[in-house]
């Protein structure tokens, strides 16, 4: 009953996901712990997520676990075909090509919440929205849902202020083993990449202004730094601005930065943190990239606005030619250039947030009844679950605190 | 009215204090700010403090803002004579001297409280206590308490919590500007003088083993890697182990590292972390010390127990002689070794804390009446006020929120 | 009369080579100094090159400073249509394309000498080798030879030992802008782009070993541990294997290392450098590439006969199943993988490089009838005009030798 | 027959060279593959030697092999009293003690001379030179000398130059483990040690200006970014200028560096690299130290001259006072920081260069009468022995060239 682009495609599918799953081991120890006992058994989980080989590793993983397991992509153009195939060659329900239109997308959406699922696992909360809004009958069935990202926690925040929240929604974003992984060195290994892979060239020696010192910054930063570069840092924040001079970067005002910089990477989660008054003072050849979440950081629009003229420099990278006669360059449109211009995070990295979202999804379960329709934290317990286990798969071995040891701590 | 060791020795004191001065310039920019103005013009200040050369020019500072201060040693052992003969010399009221007994201690504290004092700056609770507990009639006076030391905050947080605290202590241990800097970069860096400083050894492919991966021992680690050591982390709390591995640290078992370790160094805030069954197991010549707050994370006692024999190896360094016949070292008898076997922090880190301490006694004064009788955290307004301070002696700038810019963080 | 594949591809090279071209500054500074001047005027230059857009614009730079230069590929495989279509277009004549046979790569070369060339440039020292055996009546017009290769160096040494070298060869290779760059921060970095590429994985925490530590192998380990990587050297120089030791790095012997790693990359210039033995032992998933020139490092031959199965893991990547299960996966057949599976080196890189070859032939010219037919160095004059000229590129200003400083300096 | 300040202070410095022979294995080694054999049985070895603990316990390494040692201090002022009494406790011929007179240094080495000696350790070549020039008469017996600092080896070079050289002398300060080792490691830590002891600054986030990046440059620069400094390089070499942009260091001229600097350490070998006209533009408080040989590179007689007025402002640290009102700081009067205000080279640092100077002086005895009156670089045998030694103690394995492997090597 799927709908994939090209079912005999499965055979790369597999093999995609295949290298992916050996650098996933903790999605691979909850599949030895799970796959027998089936905890899931018997309910029905919705997933919307970016359907590629990393996402597909976790859908297998929860069927692996018991679940029926109905899949649609959360971004038309995110979607491969391959993997959508492998996925239905495995049995699961599969509604996701690349290119849909967005009547597409949303009668898959629809298809979705035909199955009645027990469990949603959401991916920019569309799904659950739909749910909600449009088909109020089915929501008695669901025990709750898990959100990965920032955008749909604060939709599922907003439908709880508005008091329209009918179950709980577990925030997986915000995670020990999510946030502070992701960010620091999925987004910072990532953006170097794409960096190196759209512009083939060097790092060592080059100016870098890296705009916020947040976890992304921070980690894009000191990723930059290890690789010979220098890094200016920009911040609208006293407190990080000196953290970051006291480890060693250099600390400007975008006004400044600017004028000196050679590549340009925003990290800010702000809008207009590059904007005309800098393009204009810019060295000829600039490179300007966001990791940032949304496209706002470079004002792309001022961009194409000042431009004389533009061309395509390399793939992924558009030149615009300043009144003053200088070239900047934008690395893919000034979106996301790890997602948008590049691979996406590395296996390793989603292993830990997919298995933060597989026993986010059996603490619902394990729940059911007993929680508020709130936006939740994810429990401290599976953040430690879920780093004990990585951390076994490494063969790491880490100290427990003794009794004398805790008493100690609880005196204070 | 002062009691000092040796008044002729002010000028070495003043000395000292003029090299800090130098090197603590937020305090510099306050002092300018305040000294035509005086603020605390008319009121009594008590400070009760390590008494050298960086809280000195708190001290003065204070008194340069329109205070009278008047000063105690807050231990009888880091009291330098010098230091205090030169604030005696500058005018303060000083009853403190190096070696004082428990009973010389005790009437310090009572002198200065006969000052009868409107603001309190405490290291530790010992003054405040005094006052609550045997001067009630004096209570009424005293605007707030302001207290660097994570002991006296646990001590203040008892006394509220027994309902027993009759006005408002701020936090100064929690601001920003201090715990950010002195943890990472303070005690990284003089924890690793105090190393070189002791031993004379090579760090360069030295293998330590740093216990704890918190503020602190984050900090050791990444000063040690930085001059090109092998650096082990322990921890008992598997998500900070983990981030430890992504940084590239090695992580294991205290269990494991104790047998592979050169050098050890101790940063968890728990007690008997290397004890007897780490000892048995080290190589000959190891190296102890420790960075945390207590002397209790080395087994001092159990070291001592076990050893067949004792000598001091070098100034600063007991070596024990194990019954397997091999030697540790154990720096300062497992004290806090960058204070006991070096020089502290340096100027630079304590200039931010004492901007702190200075803008946090203001706040008590101009919101007097006004705060609950509490443990306050400091206001985001002084760190932020001192950080942007600090970035200005630099000479460095930092942008600017824009109008729409915060609108657009607002929207969220 | 050039031959190309297609020469309306000219639009795309022309693209490519204008990227470059701005991360070139030298080469850009040298056609400024010397498009007026047109040193070379009235001579034919013949390269024999991998024509990709880098080297495009040496010829170009060659072709402005008034040579006339006509150009092939020096490998079948690295020939790019499109910029052999732009250099065509823009009036070389260029005998190259992509997938030539061998047949066809010789009659090219001869293409090349038909021109009567006036100075080589050589890559791998076909063509000069050509020339000598072949074509002896050609000999006597050509004023020298420059080669930027290790193997075409040992050709020429070889030839001029045997007698047989009947002109100067300038071994662009050794000059100090040359190897002091491209090996450590060029292959340094393009090989850690390589693994970024082929596999999609996290650098941060990852257990790297990395078989040589000469200027290859330590820009590798460096640019991996500032990633965060865990860096493993092994070697067979036991002072070499002290430095790493010293700088932080962990050394083992292979037999040791193999068992632990997660990757490996070889970057010795030796043979058989992981072997049968060492397959055996490594982990189930390790992944091994090559940095060094041959592609012998990995013993790729005794790794097929040991596979039980093997299959495309990844574009680039093979995976081999060894008899005791585990797979190992080899990246680029174990070819250098900066260039098999990567874009190779930065055009910052190549700039330093191409500067350096334009130089020695305008020093072959300016010197003609004066030196002997030897292997020459390139002089010292022409590595500090390369770096001074690229810092001048930069902005950067440096010291100059005062007359008494000098004089201080030669009194030793 | 020794003299010595107070035989009685041994135990002193019995403690003190226990410490650091702990420190030093590969002594360690030689003397336990030494110490029956006694391959010096016989011979007199004279040594004229910095005199504290680490030379000690080379010295006890030479008795303990069988020769009869002499020993002198080649400095008055680097003579530890205590360990001169524990050498004598020993049962060496010692004279030295701190402090001596030009005429007790000099009656010191004739008392050395006056035991005939068979081979001598000099350091300087103050001992041969009165050797050569005023008795001649015992020139015969010396089979030959060995040298480890650079000045020694220019006078001994002269002599051979002169024709007057009557003895092979080994260049130990050309070892590979001597100088590949102490410059990058031993003087990078020692004066980054040097600079936190003299100071109790923060080296995160500070502007050092190191001019020169020679190895002592390069290794102090890479320590002090280790910690988190911004370091700014000076060069008047474009070549290495370039190595260190590349490495992500600020490249600038003294000029440019002196306006923004805030401690300036020289590592040039060169005279008057810092000097007037930058003393005029430095900021106030400016820090100034030296780790290279002489004390020439930071210009003092200019400095002295310019001062208004001069005070001690920390032991070791003397402040100028600049017309301009500004004060500058020099650390230890512009000698090398590293042992005027330091601790010197660690004790595994040292462990290599004596390991290289026994092994040197064991060559010259076991080559006697075959080595020419020459000036002669360590045998290739004696840096890998000393490497393999250190390895070894470390526990650490390395590689072995194959037959077929060094076959492979050799076809080239």
């Amino acid at each position: 009953m799927s709908e994939v682009k090209n079912p005999a495609l499965y055979g790369d599918g597999l093999v995609k996901i295949d290298w992916v799953k050996r650098f996933m081991p903790v999605c691979g120890e909850l599949e030895k712990a799970y796959a027998k006992e089936k905890p899931f058994q018997g309910l029905t989980i919705a997933m919307c997520i970016h359907l590629e080989a990393k996402t597909a590793r976790l859908a297998l993983l929860l069927r692996d676990a018991g679940a029926k397991v109905v899949v649609t992509g959360s971004n038309p153009l995110s979607t491969q075909d391959d993997v959508a195939a492998a996925l239905e060659h495995e049995g699961l329900e599969v509604f996701a090509w690349r290119g849909e239109t967005s009547e597409e997308y949303e009668r898959n959406l629809q298809c979705l919440l035909s199955f009645n699922p027990d469990l949603i696992l959401d991916d920019g909360f569309d799904l659950t929205t739909m749910l909600v809004e449009r088909f109020p009958q089915k929501v008695g069935k669901v025990i709750g849902v898990t959100e990965e990202t920032t955008t749909g926690l604060i939709r599922a925040r907003n439908m709880a202020k508005a008091g329209k929240l009918p179950f709980p929604v577990m925030a997986v974003n915000d995670a020990r083993v999510k946030h502070l992984f992701d960010n620091r060195y999925g987004t910072g290994e990532s953006s170097v990449y794409s960096f190196m892979h759209n512009t083939n060239l060097l790092i060592g020696g080059k100016t870098f202004v890296v705009a916020g010192f947040g976890f992304v910054g921070r980690g894009i930063a000191e990723k930059l730094r290890g690789l010979g570069a220098k890094v200016i840092v920009t911040e609208v924040d006293p407190v990080k601005a000196l953290e970051a001079h006291a480890e060693g970067f250099t600390v400007m005002s975008m006004d400044e930065a600017c004028q000196v910089g050679e590549v340009f990477i925003t990290a800010t989660g702000n809008t207009g943190v590059i904007r005309e008054e800098h393009f204009l003072k810019m060295k000829d050849g600039a490179i300007l990239g966001n990791a940032g979440h949304f496209n706002v950081e470079v004002d792309v629009e001022a961009l194409e606005k000042l431009a004389q003229d533009t061309y395509e420099a390399r793939p992924n990278i558009m030149g615009y030619r300043m009144p003053n006669g200088k070239v900047l360059f934008l690395i893919a449109e000034g979106r996301l250039m790890n997602l948008a211009a590049g691979q996406g995070h590395p296996a390793e990295i989603m292993d830990l947030s997919f298995a933060a979202q597989f026993l986010s999804l059996k603490y619902l379960m394990d729940s059911k009844g007993t929680l508020q329709p709130q936006v939740l934290l994810v429990p401290a317990e599976i953040d430690e679950e879920v780093a004990r286990i990585k951390l076994g798969s490494l063969g790491i071995k880490i100290d427990q605190l003794s009794r004398s040891q805790e008493e100690y701590l609880n005196r204070w």
